[in-house]
């Protein structure tokens, strides 16, 4: 949504799917910079604004978005009606600005489509049970997208951008990336937590869960049928399926010197002993990585390196967002004396390479190896199920994104789909 | 409300009588022209928008002013929350766009206010019954304050504007206008029917039926108390009290020609005599005032000018926005052929004064002749308890709102308040 021309437009795309006989509900989002513009003036009063607030600031955005859409239906003859996210029966936990949908309630949406309405819900916003606006966070209008498509237990959930599909990278960084036609569950997932901003971690994993088929199509193409998300077995069986960017991480490294004379409390001096000092940060570190992993850090990506008996290091990377929080959790349990270093680097870029066979890639080394080849530095490597991570400095960023695209995306590891629908 | 400053200011206003230890429920409009922006948006995508889906647009301005007036509230350290019109309870009909409301549910306000929070709430705006989103119409937020301090039983409602407070007349357009310490509910809505734009005719209709004492205060006096407006024992008994121009009339003038052969139908043809035609015309005459009053005119302001038994004549003047719907009823009763003249005049402006002695001048003749006295002419002369209106042509407003206001409101007519609180 970009402004009433493209208001406009996207009513056009509805109003022809509506004249295929289909039963629409449209999802919304705010036009243009509405939301960035809200954020700046809500600076302008409050620096730290709370929450609360900020998300009754920020749902007007999309309820701006679904009265125009429904006026531009009605334009053209439709019957169309708007829904905040309330009345769309989204209701979600109190966390503001960052809320999770609990349960959907859809009656008022299934009288709308019984009597031959067009619903057009504003997306990104919900209701706590106590009637209290909330959003849902960046990317949040496909989250209720899918989540709508799961209750009313729709045919299929096609969300529209400026982009037709998932592609093995970001075609606007790197221009042989290629477009897939189809993609499980599973491996958007991972591109989609990896960095890949065509569409967001929790949407993914709710149409998983309720095995809701999504297209990803583009405005600008309405008649191509983009990329189909859907469970593995209807998906092709990619060994590698993408490589995506995410410039914003933080990367931390904590170094831990051993010095025996550390110690919890002066009453148990006399008591330290070589294994103590190592209970002592053993459990020092099992409490830090439980703190940094209810902060919503992955312990999985956490590197703990041991020399000997004793942690000597702790690596790991974090959302840009999170990374005050997780220094003070740190701080708390290593302050920084008693030779504890702790370095934090906000200048990085995280590259991943996702799909069934990135583990397999790595465990043969051709991952390093691509990026030593091409004499890229590596900062740390991590991995998970089906994807492997190296954090590189800022600047090599392109790079990296291309050397890995064209070493596992461009040879035979990415099939052509086997199936698609 | 005008930009992210005069927020703060309106903040730091509400702080300091929240410092004085009252509760404060504070009722917000939209920001600046906010409120004409969006209704442009609308025109751009459709130029007969839809009323349910306009007010699902037009409130979000002030849903944008409540969220910014609590952030900025709680950047000065205060406890403050927002809340739109369904969550302050406001429960209104179904009529879009000029909503009245049916009752007030304050329990959630009630709870802020036991919390010590200052409860901020979004002015123009109500829920139906089916927890769709209203508005109230020009002058809603008015409305909205004098609706929660008559549900609170509060002690006042301070009504913050531009101005600080009610004037014998406009005093931009005049300036020996004078100001009113106090006025009377009922001179209040007479004024406010008769065009003064300070308040709004069913914000005070309700303060009347409720006893809601209003403070008119200026943003930019906050210190001074402004105009009160009370019940009639409590206020000055002026003679009259201001001069009104409304510029937003339409006049209409009907000629109805006496000619026998008018029928309603063949078959009586033979039956058409001076009575039955005199009763035709009465008849119709009547049904066309029932469907001009059911529009919204008020019918004691019809003049119905009868030459012999019939009726010759008729005069009103309305609402522009009333105006196009008032020419279909006549042109239903009376086509524009059997010598049926039908005059409508836009460029005409209305000038009332106000006050329980405006009828008795008006019988000494002293309203027409400070008029004639000026050579101003007079289209149409109205009456009502407390008011006598006359229409002028537009280009003499200003002289004639001059002329009257020298000759009624600056004299021994005009008594300082007895009484002011």
């Amino acid at each position: 949504m970009r402004d009433p021309e493209h208001i406009r437009k996207v009513a056009k795309i509805v109003a022809d799917s509506a004249r295929d006989g289909k039963e629409l509900v449209v999802v919304v989002s705010a036009m243009g910079h509405t939301t960035d513009q809200l954020i700046e003036l809500s600076e302008q009063v409050n620096d730290r604004p709370d929450p609360r607030e900020m998300d009754m600031l920020l749902c007007t955005g999309e309820q701006v978005s679904i009265s125009l859409v429904a006026m531009a239906l009605q334009k053209m003859g439709l019957k169309a009606r708007s829904f905040t996210g309330a009345q769309a029966g989204i209701l979600t936990d109190e966390t503001h600005t960052f809320a999770r949908i609990k349960t959907v309630q859809p009656s008022r949406l299934e009288t709308s489509l019984r009597r031959g309405e067009i619903a057009v819900v504003a997306g990104f916003q919900g209701m706590t049970r106590t009637s209290d606006i909330t959003t849902l966070g960046r990317g949040g209008s496909d989250t209720t997208a899918v989540a709508l498509a799961a209750a009313l237990k729709a045919e299929c959930c096609d969300i529209y951008t400026d982009v037709n599909g998932v592609y093995t990278t970001d075609p606007r960084s790197y221009g042989k990336a290629r477009r897939l036609h189809a993609i499980s569950y599973e491996e958007m997932l991972e591109l989609a937590s990896a960095g890949a901003q065509v569409l967001n971690a929790r949407s993914v994993e709710l149409a998983m869960r309720n095995r809701v088929p999504i297209r990803l199509r583009s405005t600008f193409e309405p008649d191509d049928t983009g990329t189909l998300v859907t469970s593995r077995d209807l998906a092709p069986d990619y060994q590698i399926c993408g490589v995506a960017l995410d410039t914003n991480r933080v990367s931390f490294k904590l170094s831990v010197r051993q010095d025996f004379s550390v110690k919890e409390s002066t009453a148990s001096v006399h008591e330290t002993t070589v294994d103590s000092t190592y209970l002592h940060y053993n459990s020092k570190t099992e409490r830090l990585l439980d703190d940094l992993s209810s902060l919503g850090l992955n312990r999985e990506q956490v590197n703990v390196v041991r020399t000997g008996d004793t942690v000597s290091q702790i690596e790991f990377n974090c959302e840009k967002r999170l990374s005050r929080e997780a220094k003070e959790v740190i701080l708390e349990y290593f302050p920084q004396n008693n030779g504890t270093i702790l370095s934090v680097d906000t200048d990085v870029a995280r590259i991943s390479v996702v799909g069934i066979g990135a583990t397999e890639c790595h465990r043969r080394g051709d991952i390093i190896g691509a990026l030593s080849a091409a004499s890229i530095p590596v900062a740390m490597i991590s991995t998970s199920n089906i994807s492997v991570s190296a954090v590189v400095p800022a600047k090599y960023k392109d790079q990296a994104v291309k050397h890995l695209h064209d070493a596992f995306c461009n040879g035979n590891s990415l099939s052509e789909p086997k199936t698609t629908t």
